[in-house]
């Protein structure tokens, strides 16, 4: 995916509709609310943020969860963090208001919100733009959808597929995210919501969930922070005629490919749209003894300040890649197996700089806007892959003048 | 201590002298080459980086520990770091060029580096410049080795404490220091040299070191990278007449205690000079299990880019301390318990903002170059600091510009 293909072509989702108001949250003049409905028979699967510090909106949801839920209800401009008793409260109550707009029970609604933290949720304000979202809803505002829960976002995050099962029968899935919870966590929160037409139980559902986001948003980090607001939802609205998908059948390998594919494309937005980023980096760890070394080094590397500014300055200063994966805890890392290549440039090996490396293939290399960092720790058979960016002058501003 | 009082007044070591010469290693014109030599009789402790890519002068220094060494042969400019069994071949050959002009046998030279990695030691410069600074050995010369031993410091840095034994023998505890590992380890490294001259066991100043190591250099963070080349040496003469020095008491406890109060001071020099740093953030964490979360939540406040760059820009934007606390991977964290100051600010209690609390009384406190963030966790009763600074544009400058 190229950085001019973030906002493709949407496929509509039978079953599953959209509806946009502007609250006035935090501005006046922007779509800031987002209602999505799934049709009746619709299953939910969510994952949510680590953090233990996680907003009221994110307690309110993990609690609905297990109510079946149809409708979500997003705002940006409020992340509704760090509010207490009082903010609790407020996400309920506007679970409450969409429930009785739609004569569902509140317990149905999965309420979500991105923003500012520390300022309770204007829920008046909320209250009288759920009617007008409520009236819009409809299968084709995808795109809509995506501008209405950005923040700091620069551009609209939309992923879509179709793929067609033995049976002839063409399934949709199509997603939207803002970013990013790593990169601005204060007022961004990474949140992706993701619908499909095809048939799956709940319980199936949340397990390929869990999955896929681990091989794709959780490999995606910016500077290590984690939001207090994160969030990823996966909608079926079982509406296409066919069995309910089951791990093991070629059916659902081709669906959860399928599901895969729009959150990577999700994911990597993300990476791309970050703030200050000028440049996208690919870091592929190989030859790990197990996934968590694995992921350890490469998110080591990734969250490496130090490595993070030689890619602003497009300075090929391995030095830091090797300090970075030298404390990063492997236990007894034998140095000499270590190998490391900057896309197809080898520039380390033996535990010292590669025979024929020449500072020139280096910054050639740098100069890309794409790079990939490959590590082969040459201990065992396990590789992971894990995305970021650069950190620029922009990083620091954005996020030192953001709350002026 | 505040940041004028860096290089303060040098008290001589009895049986400690020091030499400097200008090597040409980096650059002409300035000196990068610093002998430390000790009496005969003296013991020696070291501490070294836990970076599994440590840089060749350490890994022969931690050889060399053993051999009860008198020599220790240090300089700026180049860290001998990622050169392979090239760099082991250069580091031992310094060490025999230092133990031929001094008639002393290699084992008991111990090397440091600091600088560029991935580029060859200059071994003739090294070679050349050793006799002009073993000619100029002195006692007095703290200060010029304090300078000989800089980077990207903007001053020396000096530490320097007499406490009197109870048979009235006063004791010396000098030190110097460069930084910052974990500021710049690409060409900085954290180096200490403490020196004393009191009596004590090889076995007792190992332990002592370690200890105050843990307490000290140890409790400073810049951006959680860890060097290559760190290194922590405390040299005892062994000249002051009493019987040596053994834990349990109140001589050793005097004696510990002053050199505790040296590496505090260096210590905080070293984050106090740290690259683009425009505040000195110390983070207390109380009320923790065990000192490991206590300083797993320290650290990883310490360690956010997020909560970095509001420092800088004076912004208390707590929400964001608050989400690098949840994050930090305590088990069943009960975020009502935790409470946060600034100074002497209370801004979050009962897992909000504190009643009362108001953004005047927090960017009253932000305005202030020094500034304490207090955590309390409300899980146990063990306590630790940490000390850091703020995140700035000339951070990526000094980080991105370095090489050109």
């Amino acid at each position: 995916m190229t950085q001019d293909e973030f906002a493709r072509e949407a496929h509509p989702v039978a079953g599953i509709r959209l509806g946009t108001a502007e609250a006035g949250i935090k501005r006046q003049g922007r779509k800031d609310l987002l209602i999505i409905e799934a049709c009746e028979g619709a299953t939910c699967a969510a994952v949510f943020t680590q953090n233990a510090f996680c907003a009221a909106p994110v307690q309110v949801a993990r609690k609905h969860l297990v109510s079946n839920p149809r409708w979500l209800l997003i705002n940006s401009g409020n992340a509704n963090a760090g509010t207490g008793p009082q903010g609790l409260l407020d996400a309920y109550a506007t679970c409450e208001d969409l429930a009785k707009s739609v004569g569902a029970i509140p317990s149905q609604v999965l309420p979500f919100s991105t923003g500012v933290i520390g300022e309770y949720l204007p829920v008046e304000k909320i209250r009288d733009a759920i009617p007008r979202a409520v009236s819009k809803l409809n299968e084709s505002s995808w795109e809509s959808a995506a501008q209405a829960i950005m923040t700091t976002d620069t551009r609209p995050k939309i992923a879509s597929k179709i793929v067609v099962l033995s049976s002839g029968a063409p399934v949709t899935v199509t997603g939207i995210a803002k970013g990013a919870g790593m990169i601005q966590p204060n007022m961004a929160t990474m949140l992706a919501f993701v619908a499909t037409d095809a048939k799956l139980d709940q319980s199936i559902l949340q397990e390929l969930l869990v999955d896929v986001a681990d091989r794709t948003f959780n490999c995606i980090t910016i500077d290590g922070d984690t939001s207090t607001n994160d969030a990823c939802v996966l909608l079926a609205s079982c509406q296409v005629d066919s069995q309910s998908l089951k791990p093991g059948t070629q059916d659902y390998e081709l669906f959860s490919a399928a599901v895969l594919s729009v959150c990577s494309d999700l994911a990597e937005a993300i990476v791309r749209d970050g703030e200050g980023a000028t440049k996208f980096i690919r870091i592929l760890v190989e030859e790990a003894v197990d996934p968590s070394e694995a992921r350890l080094v490469a998110k080591t590397i990734a969250h490496s300040p130090l490595v993070k500014t030689a890619f602003f300055a497009s300075d090929p200063n391995w030095g830091r890649i090797l300090a970075a994966i030298g404390r990063a805890g492997c236990q007894d890392l034998i140095i000499d197996r270590v190998s490391v290549w900057l896309d197809d440039i080898l520039i380390v090996e033996n535990g010292g700089r590669a025979l024929g490396y020449t500072e020139l293939q280096g910054a050639t290399v740098m100069k890309r806007k794409d790079i990939t960092i490959k590590v082969k720790l040459g201990r065992g058979c396990v590789s992971t892959s894990v995305l970021t960016c650069d950190f620029s002058y922009d990083y620091v501003r954005i996020n030192a003048e953001y709350r002026t």
